[in-house]
């Protein structure tokens, strides 16, 4: 991607009503425009990070053995009435409309309901248990307040994951592969080490339910973990009474503001008795199916990487997520210079490497100072100096060392067998 | 994908509420859900027919140089009301919905204004144009009748495209570079032959606007068509003055039901006059920018696909869409019948080839209609009586001829190097 042809633009300046640090970092660096609070659009370099997160998600859930699917954003409010979530009183988040017969419409914030009454054209024996279900989708949630950027939307993507399983010993197996696999979605975007299984309240239909908790102060929750052990007790279920359950005592746990970066959730049966969800098992009996629901917000999980990572400069993407590996700089117009940097993009496109190349005619000061607020993982610039030397200057973006290497370093350092 | 751990089911019986042809062998496939009247969920190998043709149609935007990106579903009314398209009389397939302020907002049926409206953050020199973006988005329209299954649906995965210009010729050079790629599109999805370019209404905007219709009995417009020079006119402009205007002549135009599969639009410098994006050109003058919407409705274009290659047996999809290429039959459950099936299955994977492996314990005759029922281009069936042939059953999904062909040949017919 050559810089020249991106029609986004750096820009210092946001609008003051923006207060959130990931909104005015993505705003600034022209991955993200704000359509409303709490609402925004995804540009080229944005769209590329959602798609990076994705795809690590989407590993992670086939390996699980779930299939991906796409419901839809119309739901009918029939389900939600049976299982009394369609008033605003139980549920203050719906956006509702209406169809041109007057019917009123839900705009998808959840899909249990759907996914569920669904499952009752495909599910009736035991033979076709278990069944797990994902998808990537824009779910609506009228928020009364927007104020996190991109870590509370009111519009934004997730992936959720919905599991139908014969009976509790088989969800609670499905439930704790889960769990393994969003601590490894966690590693591999870089915030593993930082990620806690933290236990949060179930609702009314489990004792529990398990939030996965990323440390950064710009965090909504407050929790407090057992960094030993690897815990954490959402602070709306800290009791002296849930410390002991858990085998965790107060002289170990820290008190720290987190962002929820996952959440997964037992519903028992409730929800199968309510939409009619049965299945006859080996004995020939009917019995309802016992589902469980696994949320991952893909944009709200980059809002919390850009706020853990950011530095003063801009954006810190970790590589596996970023919108490209490396930001290829040219110093200077001069034919010399242009050749070398035209052959170093085409060396690493075609090595397979992500590259961003700032190809325009710019001043030095200007290229450097984009680089850092895109946040691109490794930066190599090319001027007559670097090449009367042989050598390409190299700076990682999360380091201040900037030094001189040649091609077969240079390759080293970018993982690319010469 | 092994047949076996599927959820979904074929199923003749759907339910006499749904009139259109597509979406009742869809449904009977298992390839979608129906949730309400036009609202369809896609299943897993429905996703895989969307995606396939996103592909397509990604590559060909790509290779028009524009940009993907992803627009918000909630938008302003503000923006709207300037261009007069908020009020319902104005457009009649609205949903909006409120946030909790009161605040009226629109859901997403097309989004000229709101990307028009935030190039006003990118754009404002000659030398920042042309800018062209796409995206693919999942656009709600309050349709009051949805009858024709996914072919009009109130919700619907749409590939939208804006070009934003400097001028007329810059406009018209792009515009002609759009219909020849979705030429290509509707040739690589396999109904290039059968679909015309057609000049239909261009409303307030301009004089014509072009539509590409594709020949089907199942379609709603009316086109008047000229084999020979591959153009059409549809009904609602089809006049003695366009006639002679497209140097045309009634006795070689022929009456043909057809259905749109995409719409080109300009829109001159109307929108961004009323929005305020404005740019500076050559001479230091400020100038509105020149702009194009181009749509192409994804899953519509998949339900014109099922409706014209459909035959009394089931779907029958294009090679290029299908879900997969391959559909593997064993029949019988013996060791050698099982081992050789496993085999194949493995090597066409291996060799890149998407295949369904219908390892069900099942009797021939259901896997057989089951086959035919999902379109997959080739059936391969391995037996013990072909085993002890040393040979493979094959049939085309578009022929009745079984024949029995060596590993050679099966490999020659699937394209692959053996």
């Amino acid at each position: 991607m050559r810089l020249s042809k991106l029609f986004t633009k750096t820009n210092k300046n946001v609008s003051s009503d923006e207060t959130s640090r990931n909104a005015r970092l993505l705003i600034q660096a022209g991955y993200i425009y704000k359509e409303m609070a709490g609402v925004y659009a995804y540009l080229p370099l944005g769209l590329r990070v959602v798609e990076n997160v994705k795809r690590i998600v989407r590993e992670e859930m086939n390996s699980l053995g779930a299939s991906e699917i796409i419901m839809t954003n119309l739901q009918r409010q029939e389900l939600w009435q049976k299982t009394d979530r369609w008033s605003d009183e139980a549920v203050d988040i719906w956006f509702k409309s209406k169809l041109k017969n007057d019917t009123e419409v839900g705009l998808a914030w959840s899909h249990e309901e759907p996914i569920t009454d669904m499952m009752k054209s495909f599910v009736s024996s035991y033979r076709d248990l278990p069944v797990n279900v994902y998808q990537f989708q824009t779910k609506l949630r009228n928020e009364l307040r927007a104020k996190s950027g991109i870590m509370r939307g009111r519009e934004f993507v997730m992936k959720d994951l919905y599991s139908y399983s014969k009976d509790d010993v088989e969800h609670q197996n499905f439930y704790d592969e889960v769990t393994k696999a969003y601590l490894r979605v966690y590693d591999r975007v870089g915030i593993g080490d930082r990620t806690y299984v933290t236990y949060a309240s179930g609702g009314a239909f489990t004792k529990f339910s398990h939030e996965f908790q990323t440390i950064t102060d710009a965090g909504e929750d407050i929790i407090y973990l057992d960094k030993h052990k690897k815990l954490a007790i959402n602070k709306e279920v800290y009791t002296d009474e849930v410390i002991s359950h858990l085998g965790l005592t107060k002289d170990n746990l820290e008190e720290t503001k987190a962002s929820e970066v996952g959440n997964i959730f037992s519903f028992g049966t409730i929800k199968s008795e309510q939409l009619g969800l049965l299945f006859t098992d080996q004995n020939g009996d009917d019995k309802p199916v016992v589902l469980g629901s696994y949320g991952l917000g893909i944009t709200r999980l980059i809002g919390v990487i850009a706020e853990v990572f950011a530095d003063d400069k801009g954006l810190v993407w970790p590589e596996a997520i970023a919108p490209a590996s490396v930001i290829l700089i040219n110093l200077g117009l001069s034919k010399e210079v242009i050749d070398s940097a035209e052959e170093l993009y085409k060396t690493l496109t075609m090595a397979g490497i992500q590259v961003i190349y700032d190809d325009r005619d710019a001043r030095a000061g200007e290229k450097f100072a984009d680089a850092d607020l895109l946040g691109i993982p490794h930066r190599v610039v090319i001027s007559e100096k670097t090449i009367n030397q042989s050598r390409y200057e190299y700076k990682a973006r999360q380091s201040d060392n900037v030094e001189l290497v040649d091609k077969e370093n240079l390759f080293k350092i970018l993982g690319i067998n010469s």
